[in-house]
């Protein structure tokens, strides 16, 4: 069996400025202080998994994502523009079922998540590839640690005929708290994380009942990718249907009973602003959170801040779930609490400290 | 008339650090982004008026002083140890008593206050020097803008024979905020800002009354000051008596009617920490209370905040009031509220970031 991992490093958000923004997005940054930037770190847990890894991002970060990965700039799928999750897994899908066989196993992961447990992650991809190879299209879903209405929600079924893999029922869009809170008391539902695990071929298949030009599209372009035609195919690119994966197959195929599940606990994050990036950072010594240079940094009657240092002490006095941010080139002071609205704030920026849109 | 003003350049607090702190407290910088420390703004006021000007510092900063001032260190009064304003200011007196006699008018202004109107200072100051002449010991009373609690207060009697200058009832200790209310509202109170006018002899002459020993030890080492002696001189300073001159001649002397006062509004602050600075440094562009280098700041729904930058933008969200203050060694983070409990954070901090005690 191939399996073949699909990164798809791209995403917006201006909520982790200025530490992420558009010259350098969160997953080409060491963000927990773990010592690899979350792309490093995404490709360091499917290391054990997997036969070949391929990732899809723009032509701004293509560089520093090779360079970040010790790859070649021509092992990587970088798209003319962003067009969405379905064009961009569904190209490599193809390009893995060119190589490797429509059998091949392909499985996608986002560049910038934080996933704590890599060993109960790799475990749930293992249960889902024995689950593919089935047939079925597979997705992670994160057992909740509480009622999160920042996420989409996965309705469980029964246990399917690999041992820790269920049904799925329905994708369910992000929920109102009472209604999430409903979620996570019945112990059926799980947190959609955009982990698809499929074959090749099982993915397309489906893609071209639902999108059949779209399908038709990223074949055509697949055929042509290993060789000189590359970029000629790729001109198709600006032309393929706009989706996402969960509209375009998921949904769709859930109904049909054609997708399952692994639920799984293992400290999964998409660290998707200041607030969820403070559980990774946690100083046991001080009890608040700390990231970038070890630089002294004092904290009194501020309780559960979050603190990114540069080059110079920092001390926050009498601002409980203060977040301050030197990024050596920009200080940003907020809170937790109010981080949520830094778009509208940052989003008239230009040049270096341009956000990431 | 010979005018000789005396700047006693020293005080404590740690509400203002990090930018006024050990090794260079608030009289040595320009807190108000006017282009002159606090203390040649408090030379510039003094120049039309002066004959002469004595500041008396201790040794840490008076090399300082002497650069800042263009003047010679043998021209200073440098204190081997703090005892107060009282020893302070009559040592000066008594040296400008051996200079220029017994007539000669000495005023004392503190090295680290604003005045914004210097003209209305200038006013107040001719008028308390005529009525010095008369005999008198004058001071400077503050019309109020409120009712502060952090300064003593002069509740004024009669006018005396020269125009705008009053008698003195009594100087009252800081009161609590009902008092003080009380005290703006009948109109006859001012805020004692300490700064007194008075002949020299007149001057040394109550303190010989009320504190013999003291008085006889300052003309003792005045009478050196000027000669080859002085170092041996001052060798008695130690034994000197501690205390302040509002105790030691003000208080005491005003129940005897020997003291007046000229009431004054001319935008004075002792700025004695970020919620009294914050007024002297509103941008009129951005409406908040700006510092510092001319770096770019964004602040957004954080109303009243103040912001000192140095070498790279600051953005302030969401937190009304907040103070950030980036001195290029330290990022102090805080809010007006809560600064003034600042002292018991910094306290323990030593070498270039020692607070001033």
């Amino acid at each position: 069996m191939t399996f073949v991992a699909i990164v798809p490093a791209g995403g917006a958000g201006t909520r982790l400025w200025p530490l992420s923004r558009r010259s350098h997005p969160k997953f080409l940054i060491d963000m927990t202080g773990a010592g690899r930037t979350l792309i490093q770190a995404t490709a360091d847990r499917l290391e054990p998994l997997v036969d070949d890894l391929i990732v899809v991002t723009g032509s701004a970060h293509a560089e520093a994502v090779a360079e970040q990965l010790g790859i070649d700039r021509e092992d990587l799928v970088i798209e003319p523009s962003p067009r969405g999750t379905m064009p961009a897994i569904g190209l490599v899908a193809a390009i893995v079922e060119q190589r490797y066989g429509a059998d091949a196993v392909v499985g996608s992961f986002a560049a910038d998540h934080v996933i704590t447990d890599a060993a109960a992650f790799q475990g749930a991809v293992r249960r889902a590839i024995d689950a593919a190879q089935e047939g079925l299209v597979v997705t992670v879903g994160i057992t909740p640690t509480g009622p999160d209405t920042g996420f989409g929600y996965i309705r469980q079924g029964t246990e399917t005929s690999v041992d820790g893999v269920f049904g799925v029922e329905e994708f369910l869009e992000k929920p109102d708290l009472a209604t999430a809170a409903a979620y996570v008391e019945s112990g059926e539902y799980t947190w959609n994380a955009g982990m698809f695990i499929a074959k090749a071929g099982v993915l397309l298949d489906a893609l071209a009942r639902y999108k059949p030009d779209l399908a038709a599209g990223l074949r055509s372009i697949a055929a042509r990718w290993d060789g000189p035609d590359r970029g000629e195919a790729m001109s198709a690119w600006d032309s393929l249907e706009i989706s996402v994966i969960d509209r375009a197959i998921a949904e769709p195929l859930a109904a049909e009973g054609g997708v399952a599940t692994v639920p799984v606990s293992m400290g999964w994050s998409d660290i998707g602003g200041y607030d969820s990036l403070a559980a990774h950072l946690v100083d046991p010594e001080s009890g608040i959170s700390r990231g970038g240079a070890r630089q002294s940094v004092m904290v009194s009657e501020s309780e559960g801040s979050v603190v990114y240092a540069h080059d110079r002490p920092i001390v926050i006095h009498g601002i409980p779930g203060a977040v301050v941010v030197d990024s050596g080139d920009v200080i940003l002071v907020t809170t937790r609490e109010a981080s949520s609205g830094l778009s509208g704030v940052v989003t008239g920026l230009t040049g270096d400290l341009e956000p990431l849109r």
